[in-house]
Parts: structure tokens; sequence; C-alpha cells
């Protein structure tokens, strides 16, 4: 039947294909498929070529109550790769990254279409050829259609084809808020719409030193606040700086390691903790000169020491806590866990403090021996007008006897700490806390999944489930 | 049973009461009224004072099977608070007016949050005595909720409280794109979060002449595209410039009137249809300076004369067409009716003369005589990096015999033109044309009402009806 819709060789069931679709690449995932567990694979893979293969496979699939599981770029941050059996009898996985092309652009409005299954590098690089790039930061590591699914889309989405079992919804603005985040639950991505920009004349990022994180995210705070153009402005905290500090020394040349001692030094006047900040400016290189001053200025104000200019894709470097690192960490005994929040800035340094200690206080007592510690960093970025994300990469020696529950126990600790101090959980922008949370919110959500997937064939198990 | 809610006065049922919550004041409403069609006025007019009373009011209207109108500033542009009784026997209005409390202000954050009833003046009023002031360009004649239900609102929403029959949604950013636009159907808006920013240090509105209507869309395009930071970039087309020169000339001082010739004498070079735009930049000196220098720049780039500063508030007065001058034009003999879309830039050029020329044919083909003419006046604003909203306000005149039809006419036309062109329809973005248009779409939509409004009491007979 699959076969007949998108043709022998596109519906695989092969050990490997399986076992590579069973799970996402989270740390509890990791953990799962070291120990071997792979009860959770599906039966088959599905490797569509477009809507209408996707439609026609989401209608057989509701008809004979078959599950499907959408996959993305596979790092299922929030386990929206992983197929729940339940009720269901079979379980196919939908991998789309076949559906890999840039459609359209729109080089007068500054548009773009382009088929959910390709990659972030993917994107850039067929935009690249047109004279044109993503909005600042989107999607690194996903798909575009797994970044719209898991919520890190942002300002860049204007719309997306939606394929459900009982047909196709062109998703408009109207639509953005139950896309974004749905994983997969209302149907399959299959196109999205996106802003896009002129390449810059100009990418100009640059590095400055704050005696800690409050004042670096009040320069952070005013600068939005005040309208200047960054691309990206991120706060490192002390632990991230320091950690990042040390790791850059590893192996480098000895020019750079001078360099290296040298910011030390520069450091202690900013005492024990100094706090890193990246600003990156983009455009016009008048607007790039007039918002790199507007932020020294700012910066300065709040005690920072300007360190000058990045060079090349040096602050990318700070990201380095990705899906791909977890693998080997985990291979030295070491566990990665990466929690995202955002907040209002009146909350934002009390909600850092009773994140951080939360999770201080569970690795404690989830540790292998005593006196051992962890390593909690906190990262402000992105920041809006009214408020802004933070996340934290947690660092601690894994315990080999009960490391699931270690890590669930990690978790758990931190998003008590989020809720009991007005932090959002998964939702693109501050305030959002009760979006989606109340009995009622979620009937009304459920009830247009019922419209749309009355099977509830799509991705069992995962939010909205009963 | 709705005293026992509210309180005695504040249920009332009054001729006048229920003849001014009749209608709102669209064209069509306007002539209804004054054909002295009150056949939908509702019952009762209900003046509730808080989120419990208004939940309350719901709750007992859903068990009595009444339907329930929401009325907010009561412009009702589309057609939001009349009532349309269908299968019910009793219909009440819920009037919003005594909800008019600013409830909470975060300067630190930069929100604030406030009764639904508040009127967009008094609001600010209320905002600028905490030296805090709205975004640029939100709600100016509506009430806040109204202007959210109407799908007005701007990047400035951050959530709400939504009273439904079965309980409260705090809607966050996931249920933005429903509320907007959602006219009362799923709930009434109760309270609402929203950006504001602290008052600028400079306000400073420019004009600007470029010789057509193509070339000053394209300079504001580019400021766009470029991140010119604008508060506004609004361009008058030919007519509407010709006519509101024309405007001011009458009862103006001489000093004023010679000053009008001097720019009727410069516009010479600018051909026979010269189009006026108006930019305005607020925020710190420097920044506006900036931002200033670059769209002169852009402006002469593409022909435009620099008018220099525009007095006071004067630029408000591009806005003349509002509800409230309806009425005395329509004393004259004269209609007015507005019709709004948006699209992509590269689409806008197109859609804005196609549906010129639909409406002046429309126009030709419902006269009182043969030969008269009416206005065809158009503006663009607000952009964005994409595309822009279209404004047409049509002036006409009136057939006294026949002038409901001859407004349908006009605006179906209108409509034709922008579906055949790309343009869209009550959505706030471009792009958002077939949001909410598909079936399947509108399956979903109904469902979300289903779960919210069980038994279809909240204003039945608009959107989504059956």
């Amino acid at each position: 039947m699959l076969a007949a819709i998108v043709g022998e060789d596109r519906v695989r069931s092969g050990d490997y294909e399986r076992a590579y679709h069973a799970r996402g690449r989270s740390y509890l995932d990791l953990l799962r498929l070291r120990a071997g567990d792979l009860s959770e694979a599906p039966d088959a893979v599905v490797y569509p070529r477009g809507t209408e293969e996707v439609l026609a496979v989401l209608a057989l699939a509701s008809e004979r109550e078959i599950a499907v599981v959408p996959f993305g770029g596979g790092t299922g941050a929030t386990g929206g790769v992983t197929a729940q059996r339940g009720r269901f009898g079979a379980v196919i996985t939908l991998d789309m990254s076949d559906m890999d092309r840039l459609i359209a652009v729109d080089p007068v409005s500054q548009t773009a279409v382009a088929q959910a299954g390709i990659s972030g590098p993917a994107l850039e690089k067929a935009l690249e050829a047109k004279g044109l790039t993503l909005e600042p930061q989107s999607c690194e590591f996903s798909t575009l259609g797994g970044s719209i699914a898991q919520g890190d889309a942002g300002d860049w989405l204007i719309g997306a084809k939606l394929a459900t079992p009982r047909g196709l919804i062109e998703a408009g603005p109207r639509w953005k808020g139950l896309l974004l985040g749905s994983q997969g639950v209302l149907g399959v991505i299959t196109e999205a719409s996106i802003r896009v920009r002129q390449l810059p004349e100009v990418s100009d990022h640059r590095a400055y030193l704050f005696r800690d994180f409050a004042s670096g995210a009040a320069a952070v705070r005013e600068a939005m606040q005040a309208g200047v153009q960054a691309a990206m402005l991120r706060v490192s905290d002390a632990e991230t700086t320091r950690f990042l500090s040390a790791f850059r020394q590893v192996g480098k040349s000895k020019t750079l390691t001078m360099r290296l001692i040298q910011h030390t030094l520069d450091w202690r006047g900013y005492g024990e903790r100094p706090c890193n900040l990246i600003a990156g400016f983009e455009g016009k290189t008048k607007t790039v000169s007039f918002a790199r001053a507007a932020f020294d200025a700012i910066a300065k104000k709040h005690g920072a020491l300007v360190r000058g200019r990045v060079g090349g894709d040096q602050w990318k470097k700070t990201r380095f806590a990705t899906p791909y690192l977890r693998d080997s960490l985990l291979d030295r005994g070491v566990g990665v866990e990466t929690i995202e929040t955002a907040a209002p800035w009146s909350r934002l340094d009390a909600l850092y403090a009773a994140v951080r200690t939360a999770i201080e206080s569970a690795i404690a007592q989830h540790v292998p021996r005593q006196g051992a510690k962890g390593v909690v960093m906190g990262e402000l970025d992105p920041a809006y007008t009214d408020g802004a994300r933070l996340r934290f990469t947690v660092i601690f020696p894994r315990l080999l006897d009960g490391d699931v529950a270690q890590a669930q126990a990690i978790s758990q600790a931190a998003h008590e700490a989020i809720l009991a101090n007005g932090g959002t959980h998964q939702d693109v922008h501050p305030l959002g806390v009760a979006a989606g949370t109340s009995e009622l919110a979620v009937a009304a959500l459920r009830a247009v999944k019922a419209a749309l997937d009355p099977k509830g064939v799509l991705n069992p198990g995962t939010l909205l489930s009963d």
C-alpha cells in the first residue's frame, strides 16, 4: 500500500533504518539507545518526495489506523520523534529528508518557500546562491519543518503547508501559534514560507566582558528597549565564560594562548566571575557602525570591558553543547542536559538564580560519589524588548546505575524552579506560561486535533494525548 | 438573573440603550440605522465590571441559550457588534465600556495589562502618566479588546484573558492567531497584556513628495528591508494627496495658504499626480537623526522632494475618514466605504491598480446620474519587510434609492479584485490569504469554537457560523 504511494524503494524496514529512527538525540534518548532499548523502533520508514505523497500516506494511515511519526533532523529534543504504539498495531516514521528543495524565492518581497525536510545549513547555502540569507539565528541544526514543529521558529515564519489525514491546510499567520511547537500532532509540515534578507554588507561580531551576569543582562535589556539593531546579543554566565575559555586553550597556538592569558589578566579587574557577551551586527556598513557604537556606549555604562572583534566564526563555538557532542561526552562518563525557558526582564535575574540553585542541588543529590560536582552553564539569548530566553547546559558525572532517574531528577528540579519563578515552558515567547496549560485550553487544542486527525494516528503519546 | 450577577443598574433595556447597541458604525450599518431598521437591536445591554462577571454572564447565557454580542468601541467595521438572532429567543449585548482600567505596568519589561474596554486614547493617557506609551500606531479609535477582536492588533499584543461560556483561557502567544480577528465568536476578551515603550525623547514627522505611488512604495520597501527604524511610513496616492491638500486649504490662515501654494508650485516638477509620504521617527535623539538621514537618502534616490517637518499632529489628519465623519458626509448625500487589504511587495503595485480600477467601474455603474464620479483614495500603511497594507477610502454620490445595493456592489467589486490579485482579507499580515479559508481550516476553527462555546451563543451569525 505504502509502496504504491511513494514507490518500492522509498519504504524501508531494515534493522538499521528502524533503529536509526527509533529515538531522537536528547540525553534520555541517548541513554535508552545505549541501553539497547529499541522497543519503540517504527515498523517501517517512509521517504516521501512531496506534499501529495504525504497526504496520501496520512490518508492511508488514518484509514488503517497506523501511527505516523514525522522525522526531520532527528534531534527530537522533546521526544517528538519517538513512536508510542499505545493501541496502534503498527507505526511508521515519515522521514522528510528527501523533501529538501528550496522551491521559490521572491527577492522583491524578501521571502522564500522551501520544503520542510531541508536542513538549516542546506537552506542557507541555497539562499546564499541567490544573494539572500536566513534571518539571524534561524534553525542551525534542525530541518526547517523540525524547527517549526519544535517551536524554535522565530519571526521568520510566515506560513506553512500542513498535511493532515483529512487534507491540506494552507496555514497562514492565524495558524502560526498552533504550528509552533506542535510536534507533528496536528499534521506534517511539508513546506514553509519564510522571511529572508539580502546578504548583509557587513557582519561584525564583538565580545564584551561584564562583572556579572546581571549587568550583562541589563545592558542587553537597555539595548533592546532603546531599539539598538543587533543581529544577536548573547550573555554567557560566569560558568559558561570560564568553561569556554578553558576549552579554547587546549591545543591552540602559542600566540592564541598568550592572548587568552592577556584576556585573563584583563579579567582580573572584573572579579572572580566575569561574564562574556557576544554582540553581532549585520547589514549596511553605516547601520552596523551606528548600532555598534550605540551598543558600546550602553555596555560601558554597565561596566563592560570592550574586548573587540571576535574572529571568524569563533562566537559560534559558544554553542558547544550541540546534540552531536552529547555522544562523545557520554562515552567519557559525562551526562549533558539542556534546559530552556524564557521570562519577562523583571523576573529574569530571580529566575536565573533559582534554576541554577535547583539544578545544583539536584546534581548534589544524584552523584556517583560524595563531593562530585557538576557544571551548570547559563546563557541569555535571544533577547526581546520585553524579556529574553535562558538556556542552561548542565554537565554532570553520569551515574552508571540509574542514569535515567538521575537525568529525570535534574530536569524535574529545573522545571519546578521555572514554574515557581514565572518562566515559560516550550513557548516561543515570554509571558506565554499559561498558554495551552489550562484544562480548557487543552480541550480546545484537542478539538483542533480531532478535526484534522480524527483517528489520532499522528504522533500518539506526544502532547495532547489523552 | 443577569441583575443578580452585575447588579440591577447594570442591566439596561431602555429604547435608547437598545438602539445605540443595535449596529456598528460601518457604512452599511449607518444606512440601515438611517432607514430606521432596529430589527437587530438586543433585548438588553449588560455592563460588566470584571472578568468574573463576564464569565458568570456567559455561563448563564449558555445555560439559557441566550445570544451574547460583545461591544467595545462600537465601530464594528466588519459587523461584529450586530446580533443575529437566528434560533435564539433573546440577545444581550455585553458593553465593555466600564472595564476601562489600566491594571498594571511593568516598566522593567516594558509591558502593561489593561482591561479590554479601555479606549485607545484613555490607555495612552494612563500610560503617559507613568512615562510610557503604546507601540506606534496601536488602536486609535477602538477599545483595546475591540482592536484585538477586529484583528487590528499588531506586534504589541502579548496575550489576553479570554472569557468563554466554559471558563477562562489565559491566551498566550500560542492563541494570538486565534484571538486576532475572532470578533467575539470564541469568547470575550476581558484583559490584555501588551508591549509598551518609554516615552520617546523625540517624535519627528516629516513629509516627502513622490512622482507617483509606485516610487513612494519602492522607497518604503527599501527602507523597511534596509532596517531603517521608522515609527510610521505612510504613502498617500495621488487622489488622497490632492484631496487632503484641498481639504487643508479651507479656513486656514493666510500664511498657511501661501505655504500650500508654494508646495503646489513645488509639486509642478512632480507632474500631475504627486504622492505624499509621511515618515515618523521616534526614540532617542541620536537614533531618530540617524534613521531620518537614512530615510532621506532613500527617498531622494527614488526622486522625492523632501518637504520637511510636519507640524504638530497634522499628519494625523490624513486619517480623516474615521467612522465619526461618515455620518456627516451621509447627511450631505455622500457615501464613504473603507476597504483594506495587504500583499507581499512583489504584488502590491498590481493589486493597487486592480482594486482602484474595480472600484471606479463599480461606482460608474451605480451612480445617481450619468457622469457623476466618485473619489477612490489609496494609502499604504503600515509596511513590513515583506509587504504592506493598503487602505482604500471610497467617496461616492449616494444613491437615495438602493444605497445598500450600491455599497454592496462597490465592496464586492473591490474584494473580487483583491482575491484575483493575491491580496489578503482580514488577515493582519501579508501572505495570510489562505488562512482560515479552506473548508478543513474552517472545520478546525469551528471545533475550537464548539469546545469553548458548545451552545454557540457567542456572536451568532458572525464568522464560522454554519
